[in-house]
């Protein structure tokens, strides 16, 4: 694994955060260990070097266990035209991480992603001289405090972050709760090739239902009359129009089958807008 | 109004924030003008202090049209059992606000509350210089920032809040758009008396659906063959099983209503957990 950062390159793919980062973990498990991957500040950042061609494929964190979903991926995924081609689910361990030598009772800032921050709500609770700081990476927070040699402040990140920048683990598995997965999905401008033999595939959906009483029902409809089950429905604003929502639907299943194309079509006739991102496998 | 924290008080209203919150600018729409409010720290303070009686109600925000829902609130409903007796949408204006004399140049930091941070993503975007920091509320940052009188910084912040601690506004409305909305709920140990009078109500449920296809389907058909607007559903993941989903709906209607309680009726025979929370009405 190779992180550079110089424009010409071309890379294998985009995550967001620093080295060390979640998404870097997941980013190795959708291209090999030699592969060539883009570091970027932030979500948006990666939609574009997808876009514009910089990176083959891009990581991004959809939806975690604990803190529910990563709106900013929601509405990235609306805003740009690209395709899921995969999806993968990581095990997420949060650790307080700390220069070393720094003692715990010298800390007074913890940094890391706001999403991070939030999955150890109970650990905040329980030491309230402890000021949460929101930072763009859990990774990058580890490498700040070690660049800066900081003595009262302490990162939230993995392991692997500890490891990479010689960081010290103060406090282990600091989470609220053990069953701490995130789902990252890999994105591409376009769709792969058609996946030989019987894998299972996902497909992710946006669509926008009317504003009369049965709207949303009568576009679930075809799912369910067609059988394919429906894993998640999440609504999500539309910024110009106020209280108003686009839905993104999860489904099991291959787009290009029968009963789920059909299923489409249909709903199609009804929602005011469909947008199909992909019908994707699942990487271990 | 008068904001106090003398424990063996009672209040009339608690809210998240320091005063000058957008959460006390609606808590004015729900209680009186010489109310007695209490101030918290964090939303579960606001629950607690309505449970063991220390305030008769509690007002959180749940919805923001340009950031989503708050979920930590939707969370806090399921935790704790209360009413929600009324809601209210208020419209939002961010400001950046810094000590009196600071200039916009000097500027390296933007402490805000994170939703307010998340909804003027493109001024930072356009002002790389500015590192923005989370803090537990709007109003708070502008006190804490006056209190040191800091330089470096500034924070984001209603034009409300910078009259009562006397800070300046640098640059006006820096939100991402201006349809920029959050709807309160005001939260009571108990229901209201019913409403007289054909006053619209509005029903907020949870319910969990089984995870055969079609089951959330399946949920939704008695509201939607009983003619019931279902204007909002939002899945939440549950805490102790990952990839298991509760649904936060609201309803247009009294659950009182002979139509709304009968498809409550043929919901509980369906889905796995069903809740009320409330009926309640829209102040203006």
């Amino acid at each position: 694994m190779k992180a550079r950062n110089n424009r010409s390159e071309s890379f294998d793919a985009a995550y967001q955060g620093a080295s060390g980062a979640f998404s870097e973990e997941a980013a190795l498990r959708f291209v090999n260990p030699s592969a060539n991957l883009l570091a970027c500040r932030e979500f948006r950042d990666v939609f574009d070097a997808v876009r514009f061609g910089r990176a083959l494929g891009g990581v991004i964190p959809i939806e975690n266990t604990l803190a529910g979903s990563i709106h900013t991926c929601y509405d990235l995924l609306s805003e740009f035209e690209l395709n899921i081609v995969a999806e993968t689910v990581l095990q997420i361990f949060h650790n307080l991480i700390a220069v070393p030598g720094v003692r715990f009772e010298e800390i007074r800032e913890v940094w890391s992603h706001p999403v991070a921050l939030a999955q150890c709500e109970n650990f905040f609770r329980r030491h309230p001289q402890l000021t949460p700081i929101s930072v763009y990476d859990t990774a990058g927070a580890v490498e700040t405090l070690m660049h800066d040699n900081r003595r009262h402040a302490a990162a939230i990140g993995s392991q692997r972050a500890a490891n990479i920048y010689g960081a010290n683990i103060l406090v282990a598995d600091i989470h609220d709760h053990s069953e701490n997965y995130t789902r990252f999905l890999f994105i591409k401008q376009r769709a792969d090739d058609p996946i030989q033999g019987n894998v299972p595939l996902r497909t992710t959906i946006l669509f926008k239902a009317g504003n009369r009483p049965g709207a949303l029902f009568e576009c679930l409809r075809p799912f369910a009359e067609l059988g394919i089950d429906l894993t998640r429905l999440e609504s999500r604003p539309v910024k110009a129009e106020p209280f108003q929502y686009v839905f993104y639907a999860e489904l099991n299943g291959n787009s290009a089958d029968a009963e789920l194309s059909e299923a489409l079509r249909k709903l199609r006739q009804l929602a005011k807008l469909v947008r199909v991102f992909g019908s994707y496998p699942t990487i271990g």
